[in-house]
């Protein structure tokens, strides 16, 4: 089962000549799930060789524009290309009004329903839930509301072994429970170890994206564990007081919020454009969380399954 | 005295990974004017070098999708990087309520001042004018309102000839009808041809940037003798009835406008995607109007000057 990340922008505000602004997608199984929408983005999808037919669900962390303004092209570009599919938006609920508005404004006629779910500033909520995996947005600490997402696999069954399902003579209305892991009692008291009925299946994954926030602890519990973090590193710790004015984080803040979750690795994004060597912030990073990388646009970061 | 257009996106509606949206930067003297302002136009600028602070007239041709999403992130970098200078913008006046509603939306604070000029429907008029030149719009025929831009160097002065004014004793207060052309008339009657005291110079070049536009002739006396015309060639012909439908030019359209307005050369653009390979449309025009070309993102076409 797929799970990666392709991250196409990695610019702060102002993106430069090499650098987009802010949008990826997160494959999760079969949904490819489109997370911020800066300018530009229906070409780096198109250079990407992303269809835009497969995406059906986009999560908007908040609303400034280097993270939504790519919205009103891609919207109209489906529209344009004749998509009947729902497409589900899950962001702060002003941006429906922004959205209605330009749909009015242009005369756009969508081919296609739009299906909005307002973020609640300040809240916590699984925005997304099926028998595989969730999405819970939660709430990080900006100049404006700003939600971070957590893509979570959930513990799949376990994974029958036929062969000893029939030597062991186990009837059918107990696999349920031999696949949540429970051991089988014969009628004569003997025990029949799960282990034994049962392969190892792969432990569920897991991904979050924070963007954009301030330093933020009081974040851990909703990112704990992760196989994978995406955090914002707009800044060097040498310029650590511009973060906290415009409340984005340094690298030395992103690898510590790393380090407390016990993330497994980490990728640093949103780099402002006062930077053109991105391994500055690489190294100052990893004195404190070794497992860091800067992020790529256009690298596809796989979250690989693991017994 | 530069005289330039650089072509930053080719792509109709539906960007691809190759093609971008409508914009052109076009170099007039020391004037670098933006026409149109498709989404990724602020990236297309920093790759083509061009410097955000000379920017400082903006004119949008209609108030379609792939002409303007661009002008939101465009607006919004020069506020974060402290621009102060006047910006002017020509565009339908619906567009100035776009700008508030967003200036509003995202709370942005302008850090320097717009100069919003209206553009009647229908209307031909002067919307910019110096000694040196003038920037004229004109309506053509689209699904929308919709003008054309026609730049256009003024007649220069003739340039003296000194050593001749010292020889023939020319009075100072003479020599501006002398540069405007005119004989002297010696007190004796002597006639002093003003060929004789003066150097040829430079004849007044043109460009005009017509798209979107169905064929319209109606417009030639607005782009008559041009030196460069920039005609929308969304479509082959034998997609006619495609381009009828939808208010847009076939190559061999514009060709034939470009023939009729005895144009000396014609950039072809905003090109569908359906059009893997453009030299199709180039060679239609050609058919027609042998000095067409395919306008390519990122090329500057100079427009040199001529005695």
């Amino acid at each position: 089962m797929d799970f990666s990340v392709t991250v196409l922008g990695i610019s702060s505000a102002v993106p430069n000549s090499k650098r987009n602004p802010s949008s990826q997608i997160v494959k999760l199984h079969n949904n490819f799930f489109l997370v911020d929408c800066g300018e530009g983005t229906q070409s780096q999808l198109r250079r990407n060789h992303f269809k835009f037919s497969k995406i059906c669900h986009i999560f908007i962390s908040h609303l400034h524009g280097d993270h939504v303004f790519g919205l009103f092209g891609l919207l109209s570009t489906f529209s344009l290309l004749g998509r009947s599919r729902d497409l589900h938006i899950y962001a702060n609920s002003k941006l429906k009004e922004l959205i209605d508005y330009h749909n009015q404004f242009f005369n756009n006629k969508l081919t296609y329903p739009i299906i909005f779910h307002s973020l609640i500033e300040g809240k916590s909520e699984v925005v997304l839930e099926t028998d595989a995996y969730f999405v819970k947005a939660f709430p990080m600490k900006h100049s404006i509301p700003v939600h971070g997402f957590r893509f979570q696999e959930k513990k799949r069954l376990r994974k029958i072994d036929k062969s000893r399902l029939d030597e062991c003579r186990i009837p059918i209305s107990e696999i349920v429970n031999i696949k949540k892991g429970l051991d089988f009692i014969k009628d004569n008291g003997e025990i029949i170890p799960n282990q034994y009925l049962t392969f190892d299946v792969p432990k569920p994954r897991s991904y979050a994206y924070c963007s954009d926030t301030a330093y933020y602890p009081d974040m851990l519990n909703e990112i704990n564990n992760l196989d994978l973090l995406f955090h914002e590193s707009t800044f060097c710790n040498s310029d650590i007081k511009r973060a906290e004015e415009t409340k984005h984080s340094t690298a030395k803040q992103a690898a510590t919020i790393a380090k407390k979750s016990a993330a497994k690795q980490l990728l640093l994004g949103h780099f402002s454009t006062r930077y053109k060597d991105l391994s500055l912030l690489e190294v100052e990073a990893q004195a404190i969380f070794q497992n860091t990388k800067i992020a790529e646009e256009g690298k596809r970061y796989d979250i690989k399954e693991n017994m």
